[in-house]
């Protein structure tokens, strides 16, 4: 088998058998294919697309070029939640403490963040001490003591993806569906989880700027799942302005802490809970849609929900008083002030230039190997459909370092739209697939 | 400028700019561009196109990448003749000392054959002695002095294409016509020639399959040779069978000679009269293409033409006694011919299937660093068209390793087609592009 005739069928438009893409992934993976013969494939792939069978198949070279955990020993159907990406997207925080809480043991891995989005090891890492990088044993223990554990990928999960995602980085060959399927499903198939919950984010702080898309990827990343043994179900959730109120990482955090404590932004609530319940029905700790919610919600009442975010932050090494102290959690040392222009309705608050805003202040990486500020970042005192007075204050910019406000501001600034009219009313969550509920919604 | 952003820009189906073309380039001849970035562009520009504008810029680039000869000091119409390259392709042999005899300065510079294909070089290097390698000063004496010079492309000819070539042979990113017009044209015009006749080859046989494709890619050729200061004409001519009846090196070698002494196939003197009397036309040495044609077969049947290719081979280091004595030249030990199966027509002669034999027996080579062997290769016994009786000889294989030959005969005999009826007669020469007679003809 020769890699340029594996090319040369994708380039005519041909389909990729289970021998060919085993080649290609084993190839990369050992270093027996070289890096610009790898590129000229991805870049055929992403132009002249892939089958289901042939995503499913790329997925499974990738699962099998390194381990396929087993957590059989821990009790329970394991669940994992896993989100597309974007701006102030930081469920997995609350999500994971009260899925456990009510019995689901979560085992998640997650990632760093990259351009404009936001990543949740960033953000557990602005707890003093918190440790993302455990082996696969202490992650086993961890999972078995507490319920749940927050991990970074350990080496063994999926190499192929870590080094083609490294070749599409800088290739151009991010965007296509296939590659991004494979990418996410290669990862949460190999942690060795039961079932899975997807948030694909839609808009413009999302990788999937139209729902078109956003929905082709749902049913891509489901079907990988479900035709790989893990029971999966999406739901496609909209992304035009940034989640909550809070956009960087310690704010983000302390946002998580207030939604754990029975407050914080109604929509990341929203989204939050209805994560969280479609958990624990995968899980089979609830029967029914009613009483899952309900069970989620009391989670948070009662404070369990809380309770077990402490139990993980004190198991990974973390500062756990982070949860009562606020102070303990890394502060800028200075802030700045986006002031309304004039009065009226925010229309829109571009999510992408804000998480753009938020990199510039230096809250994200725009490269692999930048160090992120955990302190810094944006805080929304004014959501769409909000009216506000000329001279109000829209958005609080925690800097650091002065000399990289005028980009962040510059980026801020062209986020905001101000209307006399209010904007139309847009669900957040705008579709489901592959639920057990049956049908897919709102298409 | 990143590289990045060019590859998602020529990826999302936009057009490049100079600037963007030259960064591309110059960084690929400098290394800068890493090969994994530019074998992605390639597959890009393959699956996306470049317009004629984009093509001629890439083309300037790689002219620029190494040096424009100047052979101003050589007087008169410097004209080349190039063929897109096919079977039996042997023209250059006869054509550059015709058009020399006649008065037209030819400086050739040609390639290697590669794949199913011959290359000019290597049928020289058949010749005992005979040098391809000579510097630009030894190339410019030998122009002055015999009129006519036949070399390969020395390292300062646009050197971007070696490295691009080397990338797209094993990225499956060889058939674009953009990146083969870029390729073939920026080494002749960076030859300092003043014109040149393009002979774009149709068929199985040649790298074109379709005509379609060979008239996009002869009109690409002359439109860039035009724009760039070379007066450039295409003909668009069929390699359905091989050209002639010799496959190989040195009985290729031999058939030449037998059309400068007046004989010789039909078809290869036919193809090489039109070629020449096109190269005296755009040197200004005919004025009318009665005139040209009449001066080029009286360029053979004087003699002059091969008394020419005597001083060449002499002037070049060859042992010229070899036009007169074909023992002198390469012969191989043993001989294989395969006879017809029953009696009828020869419908079909497959060009690339008796190429790929050829290769097979060692006339050729598959990869770039192959070594070749002058003495084997293929002699059609019968064209296509001719009636034969069962047990006539068709191909008579000359071989020098009997273990090459299994492969050689199944390939040879796969391109065989015997059939009742007589095949269509089709014309050798379909068109022409950019002619000075005016519009292209047979479309």
């Amino acid at each position: 088998m020769r890699a340029v005739d594996i090319i040369v069928k994708k380039r005519d438009g041909g389909s990729l058998d289970a021998a060919e893409i085993s080649f290609f992934v084993e190839g990369v993976t050992r270093g027996t294919w070289p890096d610009y013969q790898a590129t000229a494939l991805l870049m055929a792939i992403l132009l002249r697309g892939m089958s289901s069978e042939e995503t499913a198949t790329l997925t499974a070279a990738m699962v099998g070029s390194g381990v396929r955990l087993d957590l059989g020993a821990v009790p329970g159907v394991k669940v994992d939640k896993h989100s597309t990406g974007g701006v102030g997207d930081k469920t997995s925080l609350v999500v994971a403490p009260v899925a456990a809480a009510c019995g689901v043991p979560v085992p998640m891995m997650s990632g760093r963040g990259l351009g404009h989005t936001g990543g949740t090891l960033d953000k557990l890492e602005s707890i003093p001490g918190f440790r993302v990088d455990l082996s696969i044993e202490d992650m086993r223990a961890a999972l078995l003591a507490i319920g749940c554990v927050m991990i970074g990928q350990t080496k063994e999960i999926a190499p192929a993806d870590k080094k083609l995602y490294a070749l599409r980085d800088v290739t151009g060959t991010v965007e296509s569906i296939p590659l991004i399927s494979a990418s996410i499903m290669s990862k949460k198939i190999a942690e060795g989880i039961d079932a899975l919950v997807l948030d694909v984010k839609t808009g413009s702080g999302a990788f999937m700027k139209t729902e078109d898309d956003s929905w082709r990827l749902a049913e891509s990343l489901v079907s990988i799942g479900n035709a790989s043994g893990v029971r999966t179900e999406a739901i496609i959730t909209r992304m035009d302005a940034p989640l909550g109120r809070a956009v960087g990482n310690a704010n983000e955090v302390i946002e998580c802490l207030e939604v754990l404590k029975g407050g914080g932004p109604p929509d990341l609530v929203e989204i939050s809970v209805e994560l969280a319940a479609r958990m624990l029905l995968l899980a089979h700790v609830a029967t029914d849609r009613g009483e899952a919610e309900r069970r989620v919600r009391r989670a948070i009442s009662s404070g369990e929900g809380l309770d077990r975010f402490r139990r993980i932050v004190e198991r990974q090494g973390g500062d756990a008083r982070i949860v009562d102290d606020y102070t303990r959690l890394p502060a800028s040392p200075d802030c700045h002030v986006i002031k309304a222009a004039r009065r009226g309705y925010i229309a829109r608050l571009d999510a992408e230039l804000i998480g753009r805003a938020s990199v510039a202040l230096g809250a994200g990486r725009s490269r692999v190997e930048d160090a992120i500020d955990p302190a810094v970042g944006i805080m929304v005192l004014a959501r769409p459909g909000d009216i506000v007075s000329e001279g109000d204050g829209l958005l609080e910019l925690h800097v650091r370092d002065r000399a990289r406000l005028g980009d962040a501001v510059a980026l801020a600034t062209r986020a905001i739209a101000i209307d006399v009219a209010p904007p139309p009313r847009v669900p957040l969550i705008v579709g489901e697939v592959g639920s057990t509920a049956g049908e897919a919604r709102g298409r």
